[in-house]
């Protein structure tokens, strides 16, 4: 079972960009033929740098160079390299960290060659980068340490090449422009850790914002998808690290919040046996031999996981929806984060998690990752999102009223459209002067049969949806949990109960009231930062076009 | 993209306790028949059972019975049910919260019928358990609450089925036996939530220890493919609430060190393109008319977030293997638990965070989950597991010297076999007092082809599995970034380098030195916790012969 056994998997780099599949296929080709050519030309540039760096001899020549692979093995034994000599016994600073209160220290950082500039023979300029920071670095002659070779090599790095380098902190008197950090580090060693080919989409191109494209006509747009066939460069923007550090801390207080509210992580299986009923939406597979699919959802696990007194579950994990939709929030592979509770008394104490669960994410995001909200504002500009205290909760007769006092009719016992729901959500933000609140007592004809209808009036269920900027994120009800009655509410759906079998047993030997909800964890990040599209908070996304890379 | 739009997967129940195919197909057969009967069974008691509870009028009628769907819809709002009135204003207490403290005060508490016992006409007893607790209950005939009509109905109640009891506490003089509270609950109301039909397992027969099975032959064993063809049944047993529990936590823990030590969680695809070259161990599928297969691990993608400049990633996330393996410690489906960092120096640097994360992980356990090892060591008893504040690390060729000493001879440049394995843990366990140890510098050989050599002798590499009680639990190693050296060992190890183009090219524009490993999330509790079956770790397991529940 060790993760590590297998050779990674091949990739085969797929064109999205039109839905055409002729097209696709020539497009194909042509992007084959080009990959080939940067590779060539990557590797003549390559070579071209590293001949660049053995020219000189002497002493000054040790203090500069590309670091060959035997030390890169280990540089910890004893060894005679002059890039291990130089690093041996020191620590790395971040390039974060590196500010005035250094000054005058020698400290080695490492980071990207972000940008170089030369100014004349004797003195070169190196932004060097690392995660979200850029520090400027000079090269200049110097006879006891820095050769006019040795700013040749230096202004001969490509952009993206990683570097170590040690140098002497300085404070200039002028605001520096091009660098987050407001010191400089004058060079006195400077090693290549790694040689970058000429990257096909460049991080500033990559990093600039929709306005400053506007501003200046002639300055490229890298399109959604050439980011994502060039994943590996386009994410090291800093909107992309912001990103992407976001969704990873609403991950962390999703489950923070819950293990402090005594809910337990579970695993489910993401291999289900049969064929689902629902049809075209499931990614069919045989499982040594017999018939099986993706999960669509953990629902039927984490009932189970109540049924079998866990009193409180959830699960963070992949969910898998074969559907055809082509649109800016839908993906064939997603997060979900999943929540499964027994209730007391009344659907109501769902939405209680569901109201300080997010309240208690909106507030951490704003508080913890203040700099990765930066960095996605700087380039994709948004506001704050809204949200109150206590979530705001409206029933959907509520909202139909609302929508219909505003001139739009909508039928009150079918589902909202997409257009609805923005519509709804302008509303309620002039009204309550909120975009996060919970719409509830939703029409029983649109929600699965396993929702238990409203006690009072069974053409309502004891349900929910959650909106963000006037967009769907969360999905959830009261479950019925008892057996008898799940198999009338199926067979009144037009569901063959039969083929349910499994489920319905699940229910008969004892089964507490119980009610939960699921979120896409793409969402939430997209919604909260007022992106346009899930793509952009996807790491790797995959839509019916794209399974690479 | 709502995770709850769909209905849930239909289960096929499959009979995983033979090999033969011909063989399974009559037990399937068998084991549907004996199901519908028990269906039929069941639905009889619970028929039987609710016509038990109308028999009484007047005032103490209402102190008892079934809860009908319409108030288990929802209790907030006025009603006249008798249950809502009884519960209307009252907060639950805990089982596991009930003690002296609480003498002579009315609770209301939630749980299933663990057992009942009559007494004559005029008194029962019921244990009420709810998830590891249990509490002793007495119903007896009293003129102000408790008719003979209500002591029938609670002797009636099916074990399993769930109730709400409202009585008051006492202490008894002496030791309760059958129950973890020292208290008892003098019932006045008592309403059955939810009847439970008749069980396949009883909770009993699935607690007993294997030397209590063994002292008293009569009792019967239930074996594995029984509990997991009833699992949710099964994982309320008192060792399984501890065993999940303490997964949960492992998960926790791992996830808490991680970030605190500036990792970033990241979620990277199942769905990948193409199909392996591996061959057999992979799950294929059609994607949207392209050919796709199931993620072995999250390996590539790890890698192209360093080259994204997250700097340290983890995930935790469903792995698939498609490997006929009917061993003790295979599964088709588990939950990897995988890491990827930058190095500075020296793969050491990877080694030093799996030994802080799990002796982290280690002490966690022992001083969190006490509760649930001895709920685990009760049934399955277990020593503690003997491991070190530092870990120890030895090298492949100290392993093979050990073995070689007490007489085993393997191939040096070879892998371990599962005999060799156990035996060098036994050596390590008398020679250092440790089962948690790392064994590094493997030869290269036996590793994957990205895989990094060691700089001194490229016949080892900068690689290492971690073991406890001598197996194998972890691997990991530095990666080969260097594009170039990459395409140059895959030739060597006779891939074709052009089928994993993408993997290679990730790494051309500008790669840090980086390592990782991986681990099994089911692994790690199995082993802790001396368990002699993954099955038992994992919730829902999916094997060559099992895809449901």
């Amino acid at each position: 079972m060790s993760t590590e056994s297998e050779p990674p998997k091949v990739q085969e780099e797929v064109d999205s960009s039109s839905q055409s599949i002729s097209k696709k296929a020539a497009k194909k080709e042509a992007a084959k033929k080009a990959k080939e050519e940067r590779r060539k030309e990557a590797e003549a540039a390559a070579s071209a740098a590293s001949a660049l760096s053995i020219e000189e001899e002497g002493p000054l020549a040790n203090n500069y160079g590309d670091v060959p692979l035997q030390e890169l093995q280990s540089v910890n034994d004893p060894q005679t390299g002059k890039w291990s000599e130089a690093v041996s016994g020191r620590e790395w600073t971040e390039v974060g960290a590196l500010n005035g209160s250094l000054k005058d220290q020698e400290v080695l950082i490492r980071g990207r060659v972000h940008t170089t500039r030369p100014v004349g023979n004797k003195l070169a300029f190196v932004v060097v980068r690392e995660r979200v920071s850029t520090v400027q670095c000079l090269a200049t002659v110097k006879p006891d340490s820095v050769s006019k070779e040795m700013v040749r090599f230096v202004r001969s790095l490509s952009n993206e090449s990683i570097v170590d380098v040690i140098g002497v902190v300085s404070v200039p008197d002028v605001e520096i422009k091009g660098a987050t950090q407001q010191v400089e580090v004058q060079i006195k060693k400077l090693y290549c850790v790694s040689r970058a080919a000429k990257t096909p989409i460049t991080i500033e191109d990559a990093s600039r914002s929709e306005a400053e494209i506007e501003k200046a006509s002639k300055l490229p747009r890298v399109n959604q998808d050439t980011r994502l066939n060039n994943r590996v460069i386009d994410i090291r923007t800093l909107a992309n690290q912001g990103i992407f550090r976001i969704q990873s801390q609403v991950g962390n207080i999703f489950r923070q919040f819950l293990l402090s509210e005594n809910f337990v992580e579970i695993h489910t299986p993401k291999l289900i046996a049969g064929s689902s009923e629902g049809g075209s939406a499931v990614f069919r597979l045989d499982y040594k031999g017999q018939s099986a699919c993706l999960a669509q959802s953990p629902q039927l696990h984490k009932q189970m996981s109540i049924c079998g007194d866990f009193g409180r579950v959830f699960e963070t994990g992949p969910v898998f929806r074969a559907e055809d939709s082509y649109t800016h929030r839908h993906l064939c592979e997603f997060t979900g984060l999943d929540v499964e509770m027994e209730i007391k008394k009344h659907y109501s104490e769902v939405m209680d998690i569901v109201d300080c669960l997010f309240v208690t994410i909106f507030d951490s995001l704003n508080n913890v990752c203040k700099k990765e909200l930066e960095a996605v504002a700087k380039q994709y500009p948004f506001e704050p999102l809204k949200y109150k205290p206590k979530t705001l909760r409206l029933t959907f007769e509520e909202g139909v009223q609302m929508l219909k006092d505003a001139g739009v009719e909508i039928d009150p016992l079918g589902d909202l459209n997409t257009e609805s729901e923005r519509k709804l959500g302008q509303l309620v933000l002039e009204k309550y002067g909120t975009e996060f609140y919970i719409l509830h007592r939703y029409p029983l004809a649109v929600r699965p049969f396993y929702t238990m209808p409203c006690h009072d009036n069974s053409l309502y269920s004891n349900s929910f949806d959650v909106f963000i900027r006037g967009e769907e994120i969360i999905s959830g009800a009261q479950r019925i949990h008892i057996p008898e009655f799940l198999a009338e509410r199926a067979q009144a759906c037009g569901i063959d109960v039969k083929t349910i079998s499994t489920y319905i047993d699940s229910f008969r030997y004892g089964a507490p009231p119980h009610g939960g909800f699921g979120v896409g964890l793409e969402r939430v990040v997209m919604l909260f930062c007022g992106l346009n599209n899930i793509r952009k908070t996807s790491l790797y996304p995959r839509d019916p076009l794209r399974i690479a890379p």
